[in-house]
């Protein structure tokens, strides 16, 4: 098989990536986040199966759309990897991907009355919508709730659809962007937003943001992504003692 | 008296576990972890009385189903070690146990309208219920709450039955497992699933998992079980300086 | 003036329980611990005005019960000594206080609906009652809150009656023990109790320890004073990289 | 231009104010802290564009109350500068000027049933109003809710009136006060109140401190802001690893 390698910047920053989601508690065991193959948007970037926040450069493989390990040897995978490939199969725009279990997303993704919206600038991205994606509809009531065939996958990417982020009633959630920064952002974000919502719903009656106002917060707290990123590095760093 | 000594992996296991249930703030000053020998089916593995996150392999000391330490000395033991004991007795599939005050779980052992319940994967293990030992039914209405003979202890594995986890009113919760890694694995996730059910249920009408759903998932996330222990290990071992 | 020095084990233990309470987020920059006075029971020993976590055996002091600084010197002193002072003076048998404004408490001194009560049995001492103290009954609905002369201390003390804790409205709550050790572990407990019982309500109608059951179980949690001492001293003494 | 240089003095507390509020979990990537010219009363002291806790004197810079910066050069400069200059000239008691997100403040700002008012002596401040700026009242139901030009920050200044404390709806708030240090304390305090008062309200009918109370605690506790500017200044350096 004829594999490129990826761009290194981007393979660091994939290891980034893993250490910060795990540094900011949206990751612990369990989760992973991939980026879309510079050099062949046919493919993507993910770690073997591994703790996120020990992941280093030499642990990220490649994988087909499918789920179909291109590199990886004797080393093993990602159960999950089908979230991952279904949703850059199905998005041309999406070039990274989080799964999480993040502990204030949860909630949400089983209570039928609450739904996310965002309360707050920083999480203008959910303006667009956080669809639930209940496993049941395509597996029937006696799965593990694991997205564990390409099939699975597919159906949360039609969940999904057009938005940036969708709840797994019971699991936890999925979010995209447009880049590997962006889909870390809105990952940290989705579970900020989460807490300050619950707490907002307790207190009576939020104003969520409208629309249009989450469209251009988007657009403006986004633009500085730059800024968390370079912070949540540095503390991740500090955190491993590097 | 006839002593073997036990597998010294089991016992370094034992002082992990000790370790990894303090760090993740499972058990405080308090609570403890046991395993039964890996010779003798008969006996029971347990730190001395003393502070769980400051174990060491020189502090394991065996114990008799009853209770009775066997090679103790003139070393305190735990004063709620029959929980653990008359557990071995009644459960032949049990390998290992764990009994914690741990901050989420005890609002579940108070609330008369409330019941734990697994609201996500993680959790499988509580679908086959998590039953109440109120121990006034035992002990009366005048106790000190401690499961501090044979009786009481008798009388919690009763309360336990066939189930991996049972709640002790106003006092904390006992959870069991067919391996040692498997009791940490599910005394975290006891825990985790308690802040999240109650975070659903304000936000209103959790959807639980279905009986098979839990079943499913236990099996699959459980099988899993070496990436958190591998993790929290780590931890463990970092944040004593180690 | 006569003044004995006090036994330096006593001293070394004032200054433990100091940076043992600012370590377990009872006090921070806030609150005070005092014992009484080993050789003398009209005198009282308490820090000069600093922060908790930075208190080292020359900073303390001695007081009548009346608050008059005996050996300060130049060194400012607590503005609220008082609350020690009046309750030695009250209460014969309390040997060590702690004041703090730890954060799951306050809520209870300030809701006209609940009250503190033991959850669990590790804080059967609040089963004595956890009276409130309520400032503008003495102070009038124009005070800065703070118990400032030894008038509201003597209310304050008045307030407590029998008890070992009273809450203070919009302030923060008043502990007491018999010796240093156990009010720490009450100064402690009484947070985590606060915590579970606003838990508990949430998920309601908690089930509370009986009168009775509160008295066994804080006889023999108590009894285990040393286990928590000597992990949280060691937990202190680490963050402080000694 | 004509640029005086400051006191070096309030240029180091400025630093250490950003490493601070940045430790105690006020400011994150996001927010920043400002200080009125000593020598200048029509200028203000606030860092480049940056993460607050990274700050160190040589980023801090000069602005004009319209928010034009002076010495900028080619560093980027805060968006929503115009928070802080927009006070200064509205309020020339004011020396110093918080913006944060910090997480129990936000939902106060987006629940129409909730309003932050003081519940502990130690946030006296709030007694004088926590009033809230609507930016759709100026900026209609479009905007990124930012403060983005002097227009809007006028608006803000308008909102907080002669307040200490400015809730911003869907953004998080903005505190002033008359010294830096000062103002360090209520934005700290400000985020403990919203944490202690949302509990309260859960427990139910929370007793607020009456105006007088507030005026008068307010008096008392803050000329004790030393000691926590102390501990939190040498918890921010230990933290740093300084």
């Amino acid at each position: 098989m004829n594999l490129q390698a990826p761009d290194s910047a981007l393979v660091d920053d994939l290891v980034a990536a893993n250490q910060i989601l795990f540094d900011q508690g949206v990751l612990d065991a369990f989760g992973h986040v991939s980026a879309r193959h510079d050099k062949d948007p046919s493919r993507f970037l993910l770690a073997r199966n591994m703790a996120p926040g020990q992941v280093t450069a030499g642990d990220i493989l490649q994988f087909a759309h499918d789920g179909t390990p291109l590199d990886a040897g004797d080393r093993r995978v990602y159960l999950e990897r089908f979230i991952h490939g279904a949703i850059y199969r199905a998005r041309p725009d999406v070039m990274a991907v989080v799964h999480s279990h993040s502990p204030s997303v949860v909630p949400f993704s089983v209570s039928r009355r609450a739904q996310l919206r965002p309360v707050c600038h920083m999480s203008g991205f959910l303006g667009a919508g956080a669809p639930l994606f209940e496993i049941r509809d395509t597996a029937g009531d006696a799965s593990d709730l694991l997205v564990r065939d390409d099939r699975l996958g597919t159906a949360l990417a039609a969940s999904l659809g057009g938005a940036s982020f969708v709840l797994m009633r019971g699991h936890g959630s999925t979010t995209v962007a447009p880049t590997l920064k962006l889909v870390v952002y809105r990952a940290v974000y989705a579970e900020v937003n989460a807490k300050l919502q619950m707490q907002a719903l307790q207190l009576g009656e939020p104003e969520y943001l409208t629309d249009a106002e989450a469209r251009a917060a988007m657009d403006s707290t986004e633009g500085q992504v730059e800024r968390p990123w370079a912070l949540w590095k540095e503390a991740a760093r500090k955190r491993r003692g590097g």
